[in-house]
């Protein structure tokens, strides 16, 4: 949220070079003015963005996957989720994504808003939906994505994730998202799509 | 959440070296074995943890930073936070944080849980503490930290979330919290604090 007077906070870019071209994770190091005038250098991870889905079955339960995400060494409960590909419209990649990941066609969506999922190092936004009127099929994994759709009551996630047994942050942040919608305290506008 | 039958999601750990050591951003390259016995890479930032701190006042206001985010270009309104240093015990941390960033010490603290932030490349855990009865101080930035220190009221602070102008993947976890802790839905020890 830029204010008219944000000068006295903001960093503008000096230099800007290649960090890190590995095969995944791409980073840059740029070289910034301060907002006093002296200089310094930022670090970060450049991301195409990603979607994150919120499927809401018709019975107070939501499609959740389990899959074991390898910088944590553990299995997590998420919502679904997927990278943008290059040009990708955001709705079109959470179509796409909940269809491969877990084989679930949704006939209506709405557009809830964003979030920057780790804003000190890293330009990655995800856009969150959500998703209902749910028709099962059959998922088309990667051959080297490994993960269980899982459907589970709200109220059961909600308890796991005060219990601690829920710790993705985008997870948690859809949450915050869901509770709300469900409570009429947030509204959403839904989208019928063709089949 | 591990379950006794995870072995077909789990990847195992066959080789690791350094991808990364840049002055701020740490990242490692492991050839990793994968449930169906074929290998594969992740890449992945090394974090050494953070703290996220939800600061209450007495009049339903919470206490809040804005500071402009490099990697997202934009001033973002947050909860405070920050890393810990080797070894720094997470409640240290966040009572040395929200001093230094916003000058105000708390008599009280509660751990409410953790999450992972960045789940696909970071190993980076936050833990979330509530912090009560504050006193104001001054802040101790570091000479390279620009930020402004924002009361706000609670219900002004969801507005702000549904409306997209808070889109901190850390801050609208937190908001989850909070939001439930207000509703009494979740509970929170509270521990008082030597001065």
């Amino acid at each position: 949220m830029d204010y008219p007077s944000d000068e006295h906070l903001t960093e503008t870019l000096i230099h800007s070079e290649t960090l890190l071209d590995g095969g995944f994770l791409k980073a840059r190091r740029d070289k910034v003015r301060l907002p006093d005038g002296r200089s310094a250098d930022r670090e970060y991870i450049v991301h195409p963005g990603a979607v994150v889905i919120i499927p809401l079955l018709d019975d107070d339960h939501v499609v959740l996957e389990r899959q074991f995400r390898y910088p944590v060494n553990r299995v997590m409960l998420e919502f679904p989720a997927g990278k943008l590909d290059a040009g990708e419209d955001p709705l079109l990649c959470a179509r796409r994504e909940l269809q491969e990941e877990t084989g679930y066609v949704a006939r209506q969506w709405a557009y809830a808003g964003a979030m920057h999922l780790a804003i000190a190092y890293s330009t990655e936004i995800i856009h969150i939906f959500f998703a209902r009127r749910l028709t099962a099929g059959a998922a088309q994994l990667d051959k080297d994505e490994f993960l269980e759709v899982q459907k589970k009551a709200i109220a059961d996630l909600a308890e796991d994730c005060r219990q601690g047994f829920v710790t993705d942050a985008k997870t948690l942040a859809c949450m915050l998202w869901l509770q709300n919608v469900r409570s009429g305290n947030w509204k959403l506008n839904w989208e019928d799509m063709a089949g």
